[in-house]
This record gives structure tokens, sequence and C-alpha cells, in this order.
């Protein structure tokens, strides 16, 4: 077989880079994902295009910038006409299937200014970011004095909630009061929401719980669907709610919690806007020694429980002929700070949150070359698109999708990129940080530049630059941003991000292909510019324009009355 | 009247800014252009966003840059999606109609992958660059070996070439057999596509070649429409073919001609890109005294005609009480190098195709202020759909728009616009230069930035930046780009262009007031993030999650049929 028939695109959610057995943690032994590892490609440096689970996810699965896309924070749509995996994919003559968490949100106003009906193919699809629905679930039953967060998260009838009912957790709620709860003595729901409840054990059954179901939904999907498809399996945990059911829930201990990254200095002389993101609530919490330990097994068990799910998925896989027909790849939408340099969840750049793993198996025989092999190649999510198009035997259309295929390097004919640096975007226009550091809406933007050995970051608003140097510094605790003698470092970065700035992003209705014919189409299509007589041009070119009689019209229709 | 009711949004095509009599020229007089600009204000700094019709023009009606709308030359289509003026202004209830040109070029490929028919309402404003469509008419009935130039560029049956048959010109291009050729004395057509034959009368009565015709097409629309109505009046000339029929053949010599604006130091001394196009067939063909005698003063009597017409329609919208309730907008696309600079065509960055005229009447009282006044702010065409859409009673959306409106001049409240500086863009990539020049589809492009003092030029592809000082040198004869000492003002004027670069430009589906009010809802919609104990958040907050009951579920629904 030359190419995978099919793709499984498996993500999972705030999956930190370094929280696998293959990447190196001491304490968290993922077998399974480590034994596909071993039958594929380990990448060492993927980023992913933005520190937060919507814009992560728009540029996976546009293929574009987020700069390009527009879709920059959760909530905000990704625009009616951006093109998607799935339309790029069903070209190529390849199904998009999703069994899982998109993050979409559709552009509503967009959709009824084309006059798109969401229920029809078309107007699903456009809602769906491209995909058809075996399952949409983002995973977030929430509730608060406004209302639920994520309100088109689950759109079909064939949910986790119903599920649940079904199988006799009762609730009105059972995503919140059974999945992602524990429970005591006296049947009170310990929510999952509060940190504290971390250590209990989620109140269901592992097999009924958030990772096994999606896993079984998955099978379901593949076991019915011949191909060629690219299914993207897409599961929520281990994002939190930070709690997991028996047997994961006490396999690791404040004794497993490895130590955070951090200094002291890197407190005291943080640049304005990361000592804005220390000191927000989330900060402050994760830079304590209660929460990591609660918070910390609690995220091992839920990673260990997402491998052993793997381990029942590739055996089937393999069981089923179907490991040898199916391309697999096994990535996250972005880390999580855990507290490592005094902050919580994601939104920031350092490795924590915007390098994330990255497994690439390959079943044809062309990869047999690189199976095992580690790749420190500068890898973005949007090279999954341009990959999974190129599986499927379409051309990636370059003027529209941004990455690029990494083809090459799974069959060893390369072992770098085409680029010399990734970008990776935040905007926090929406968050309450920006009211803090007292910046409007455009002014709340972020970008970070990053090659092998430096990283910069820039944020607007008159901020000075924050600088790494990941070659002495790997670990990112020293921002050099402030030192006189960085400056032809800092001025290259910032060369290398100002060319990116530029580029040209948007001409996605013509290829390039079409714009080299155009080089000298437009004469031969009788425009005659800058010519004096008819005769200093080839015969071709003017002879519609030569030997031609009319009537004397000038003083019009008179001159035909007369 | 508070506001106009109507706007009547004028466009002439390659219309220098410094050929009407009110911008000073020596020749040609305009007397009824000046009159208008005695009752409004006229903009001396006015830029248009890419000196080539089709861009320019999707700048103007997406009221976005090239670089955003991705638009970059003549026929890389508007990709769909994209809001334009028409869409603006009908959300604020003023309808947006077209007679004449676009240069539109419709996004089949993205109109049929989104199930949206041409020929429904929807779909024909889509593909008419958001217009309803009195009548289109981009002008060009061309025909060479492989085609014609234009073909969506007529879509009407009600249309020019019918108007002429029916006004008895026999031929099956009578835009080209009469309205823009002339005819010797045995009937032989003298086709205006080859300059010789600029100085030739067109072979048409004044009333029936496109200028009146355009004009009385206009006259019907607003005798038919009570309003509020925008109605774009978009002519085609004094684009080429440069030949103008009687009396306005003659009116203009050699004598008339003012002297081409170059010096011998600006062609020896070229940049690469520069010299590319004075050495392209143009600009070696406008650098001739034979051609710029033979060109110039039909393009003048093609002014003047416009002109006429002017007077024409001024006085009929007085004599029918219309004057008063409708703002008059008169301007142009880009201008026309007419052998200035070694050069021909608009192509380039020199003021002479990227400065514009415009002149804005506002018959409200508010703007008594400001008539016959003199405005020298830096203006944008993407300036125009922010302003009509405020003249309309609506709020320009400022998420989406990235002009601003040009009421605050007009009505004496402030003299600057919002900007520091404008900036064009012109994606050669398409062109035969780009192949010349041996530059890929990506490094054909380049950017101009310029302030009141400065303009930079900067090309894609590894060239040396181009420099004109626009107080000491406002011809633009000398080319400062290599010199040393200019080094701070490069910088400075390339930290503009970066800052521009870096812009929000597709964050479109969230406005400005939503991305402030999600500041704060997160948390209200039942999301919970580093909060240790309920008892440590306001009790709203957390109600959803405290004191609730369930079975205990750890082993699953066994427990329940135990």
């Amino acid at each position: 077989m030359a190419k995978p028939k099919n793709i499984l695109f498996i993500m999972f959610d705030q999956l930190r880079w370094d929280y696998l057995g293959c990447y190196g943690h001491k304490h968290l032994h993922t077998p399974h994902i480590d034994r596909l590892a071993s039958k594929g490609v380990r990448f060492t440096r993927a980023y992913i295009q933005s520190p937060i689970c919507g814009s992560s996810r728009m540029s996976t699965y546009t293929g574009r910038y987020v700069h390009s896309h527009g879709a920059s924070w959760n909530f905000t749509p990704l625009k009616v006409g951006e093109m998607t995996m799935g339309d790029h994919l069903r070209d190529a003559g390849m199904d998009a299937w999703l069994v899982g968490k998109t993050h979409m949100e559709a552009d509503e106003e967009g959709m009824a200014r084309l006059g798109l009906d969401p229920d029809s193919k078309i107007g699903a699809r456009v809602a769906e970011c491209g995909f058809d629905i075996w399952e949409r679930d983002d995973g977030m039953v929430t509730k608060g004095p406004d209302g639920s967060f994520a309100e088109g998260g689950i759109t079909n009838a064939h949910n986790y909630t119903n599920y649940l009912k079904a199988r006799g957790y009762e609730s009105e709620n059972p995503w919140h009061d059974f999945a992602n709860s524990g429970i005591d003595a006296e049947g009170n729901v310990l929510s999952g929401w509060f940190l504290k409840n971390s250590t209990e054990a989620a109140n269901i059954a592992d097999e009924d719980s958030e990772t096994p179901y999606m896993t079984t939904r998955a099978m379901e999907f593949i076991e019915g669907h011949d191909g060629p498809w690219m299914c993207h399996l897409s599961y929520i945990k281990p994002h939190w709610p930070y709690i997991v059911p028996e047997p994961y829930h006490d396999m690791y201990g404040p004794e497993h919690v490895q130590g955070p990254i951090r200094s002291a200095a890197e407190y005291d002389d943080a640049h304005p806007v990361l000592r804005g993101m220390m000191e927000s609530p989330v900060g402050k919490a994760f830079s304590t020694d209660k929460i990591r330990n609660a918070v910390i097994p609690a995220y091992m068990g839920l990673i260990k429980q997402c491998d052993d799910q793997m381990g029942r998925l590739f055996k089937w896989l393999e069981d089923t002929g179907r490991m040898d027909e199916t391309m697999i790849v096994l990535t996250s939408d972005h880390g999580d700070f855990l507290g490592d340099h005094w902050m919580g969840e994601k939104q920031f750049f350092h490795d924590t949150s915007t390098r994330v793993p990255l497994i690439v198996y390959d079943p044809s025989p062309k990869a047999d070359a690189t199976r095992g092999t580690v790749s420190d190649a500068l890898v973005e999510c949007i090279d999954f698109a341009p990959t999974f198009v190129e599986v499927a035997g379409g051309k990636p259309a370059s003027h529209i999708l941004e990455g690029h295929s990494l083809l090459p390097i799974l069959h060893g004919t390369a072992t770098e990129m085409p680029r010399d640096h990734v970008i990776c975007e935040y905007d926090y226009a929406a968050t309450p940080l920006a009211d803090k550091l007292g910046l409007n809406v455009r002014e709340a933007v972020m970008f970070m530049v990053a090659d092998k050995d430096w990283k910069l970051i820039h944020c607007e608003g008159g901020f000075r630059p924050i600088l790494f140097d990941l070659v002495n510094d790997p670990h990112e605790l020293t921002d050099l941003g402030d030192r006189a003698d960085m400056a032809p470092v800092i001025e290259r970065m910032y060369d290398k991000l100002f060319r990116w700035a530029r580029r040209t992003s948007q001409r996605t209705t013509r290829t390039e292909e079409q714009l080299i014919e155009m080089r000298t189409s437009t004469r031969r299509r009788g425009v005659i510019i800058g010519v004096y007589d008819e005769n200093d041009i080839p015969l071709e070119l003017s002879v519609h324009y030569r030997g031609r009689k009319a009537k004397d019209m000038k003083t019009g229709r008179q001159t035909e009355q007369t």
C-alpha cells in the first residue's frame, strides 16, 4: 500500500508535551502511546498556533494562522467562507468525520447574511467547521447565573448526557454530577469544579466516563465506514475539571508530582504582561503546593486513562486488520502550566503550553525508514491539513493552506520543515487581564516567534519584548528581553516576525499556477496597452481590431436618418 | 436636515489628482467639478489602497486593506464572506445601487462551495460586490486570441452595447468600433487601442459616448428611487482606450501637455523594481514625446467631457431639489503616470498614481463651516464605507471596517484623520515584471507607507527600500533608499509598516463591545478555573454546583441493578 487508506486524527485536550512516558515523564508510564511512537515518528518541536483551545483548533482545522482566520479566542466564530480540513479533504476524495470536540463557534450572522440554513448539508458543515458529525461533544455542560458556557458544544441527540441518563446516572446534568464530581458517604456531590475535590474518585464507572465513551464511539464510527475517511477523534480530557474515576483517582499522589519549573527571580523581575498572568487568580492558585498536589495526580490519572484507552483502540485496530491501512496522528491542542513559571492554565507562550506531543504513525512502506525515530523539525499544527490532503491523494492548496506536509519527514526524504521559525499568537482582548492592564481590544494581542535557538514574544500595547535563550535556558526561566546585549538577537527575531506579518495570507481565490498563467494572458484577451501602431505587436494580438469598416457616426444616429 | 438622505458616490477611473482645475492644472479647466469643491471639502492627500483598478475598488467597497480582503489584483476574486459597503449600508437601512463599473470578480468556487445561486437575491449581491445592479459596466469589450478580458464585466441586458446597437451603431462590437475608435474617409475603423489614433475623434456622437450615457443612466436611477440610497455612479473614463468624440478630441494639443515629471538621474539610478517598470513596453512608450503628445490631449478631452457631464448632472440635481438632500462624493480609483518618472499606466506608488482627487459635498448645515475649504488630512479610500454608514445613521462596524468616517473633518470638528500614515499595496505576482525579475508569487508584492513627510516603499524579494522626502522633493524624483544617513527615517517608516502588518484584521466576527463584555462573562456561565473551595467565590457563581445529591455510581449501572 503506497499510502494509508484512512486517517485517524487523535487529539487530546490540554495534554502537556512532557506528560507522556515517551517524552520523559518520570512517574507517568504510557506504554500504549509509547508503542505508537515506536512504530512512527515522535516530534519534539511541534507547536500549536495559539495557547487556547478554540483558536489552536481553528488553526489546525483551517491549516492557517490565527492572524489569517481570525477566530482568535474561544467563542470568536470562524468566519463563514474560511475553508477547513474537511473541505480540502472532500475535494481530494476523502470524507472528514468528527467524533468529539472541536470548540467550533459557528458564524451565525455570516451564515444568515448568506442565507445558509444550518439544517442543510452545506450549512451544517459550515456550522461544524467542515466536519460531518458522528458525535460532537465539547465536554462542558456548565451552568452559571448567565446560563451555559458552551451552548453550541453538543449538537446531536446521541450525546454523552443522554448516554449517561440511559445508563442510570440520574440527574438533569449527569456530566457534572457523575462524570466530573465525586461523592461523599452521605450522597453529597463533590463538584470537580473545586480543586479540593480533585483527589476524589469521579462518581462514575471507568467504562462510562468521557474518554472510554468517546473511544467506543470512534470504534462504532470506524466499524460502519469503509473509507477513505479522516476521523477526528477529539477527546475532552485531560482538560479540566480535573477529576478521574477509579482506579485512576489514586494511582498517583503528591510523591509523583514533579517540582514546578520556576524561579524566584522569574516572578520578581516579571514583564508586566507576565506579571499580570502570574497575579491572576489561576496563576496564584497553581503556584501553591496545595493545589498542585491535589490537581496534578488527577491530571496524571486522566492521562493514564487516556493511554489505556489508546491501548484498547490500537489493539482493536490491529485485531481487525485496520492498523495496516490507517495513518494515526496523536497530538494535543496545547499544554497546561500547572504552576510552572508561576502560572496556571495555558494562555502564554512557554513550551509548557505551546509545545505539544505529536506522534505520527504511517503504515505505508515508505515510512519504514523512520519508524521509531525522533524528529526535532519545527512543526506547526497548521501542517496537519496539508499532510492529510497529500495522504488523500490531493495536492495541498498552497494559496490557502499555510502549513506544509509532514510526509517528507515521515518518509525520510527530509529532516527539516521548510520554515526557519514557528509562530504562536494569543489574543486576550476578551479576558480580565486586558482590563487590568488597561488595554483596548487591539492592544491586548501578542505574538511568539521561535526557532530552535531563541523565542521572542511581542506584546502589543507598548511593552518591551520578552526573549528566551532556548539552548542555554531550555526551561525558559530567564527573560533576556531587557538586555542591551541581546539587541541583535531581538532585531533578528523581530525581522522574522515582520516577514511573517507581511505574508500573503488572504489571496486565497487564485492558485499559484493561475497567477503564473496570468503573467502572459491579459494581452491575449484583447487588452493592448502602450502600443502606438497595430504593426508594433504580433498580428494575432491585434487582428480583431484591424481591417474593420464602419459608418461615420460622429454626429450620432442622425447620420443614419439622413 | 441633520444628515443627507441619499449619497451619490461618483468615481472616475484613472483620473489623476492633478488633472482638474481645482487641483491646479494649468490648461484643463473643470468649472463644474471646481464648483462642487467650492461647496464642499477638497482633500489634497487622499490615497487609494492599491494602484490598480480591481484591488483599489475592492478596498473601497469592503472598507478594508488589500492585505485584509485578498483581492490583490484584477481578476483575483473577492472571497465569498467578505462584507461590502452594500451589506453595511443595508444593515443601516440604506440601499446600495450600482450604475457603472466595479471590476468585481465573483468568487465562483467559493459560492459553489456554499451553494450560493448567483441568480438568487443573496447570490447576485455576493457576485456583484454587495450592490444591487441598476447597470453594471466595466467598460471593456475586448477580443484577442484567447477570448475577452472582462467577461463578467457586463451583467445585464440593458447594457451599453445594446444601447449603441439600438441607436444605429451597426457592429457586433460597437463599443470598440464606434465609442473607442475613430474613422477615416474610406470608412476604415481607426482603433483607439493604438495610440496613434488618440488624436482622432471617436466615431460617435458625444451624447452616445460612455460618460454621457452613464450619466443619463444615473439620472434614470435617481428619478425612480426615493431613497434612502447610496448610488455608486462609477464611470469608465478617462481610463484607456484614450479617444474622445467631438468636440473634445481637438480641444487640447501638444501645447497644453505639461512637461513630464522626471529626471535623467531617476532613470539611471533606478531601483531594480522601478527599473523593471521603466523598461516595460508601457514605460518605454509613455516616455516618448510622440505618445505623450498623442495621448494626453485625448486624456484631457475625456476629463473635460466628464466635467461637462458633472455640470449637467449637478444642474439637474439642483433643478429637481435633490442637491439639498444628497451627499456627493467625487473621486477616482487611481491615477495615471502618463510618462512621469519614465512610466506609463499606474502600477507603482508615486503620488501620480496613488493620490486621487477627492471632493465631498455634504448638504447638511453641520457642514456649512467647511464649505469651500481644503483639507490635507491623510485620507484612504477605505474611509468611504464608514463615512457612508454614518450618514445612513448606522454605527460603522469597526471590527470589520478598517477606515474611519470623514464626517468629523466635513463638520469641522477635526482637522486630521485618526492615523499617522497611509498604506498602499501592489501585488504584481500575475504580471510579466515578476517573471522578468525572477520572483515567485509570494515575492512579487510591495507595500507603500507614507505620512506627510516621507514615503517608504518595501518590495518583497530581497530588495532595498525606496524612500522619498515628500517635503523637500514633492515630485518624488530622488530615491533616498540607499542613503546611509537615511537609516533612522527608514527604520521609523518600517516600524509603521510593521505595526500595520501586525494589526488585527480578521477578527471580524466579534465587535469591540462584545469582546469587552466577554472579559467578565465566562465565569458567569459556570466555568470555574483555579478555585479550590466553593466558598472561595461568590455564591451566585457556584450555586448550581452546590448542595447536590446523587447515587453512588462508582461502579456504574450495576449499582442501580443491585
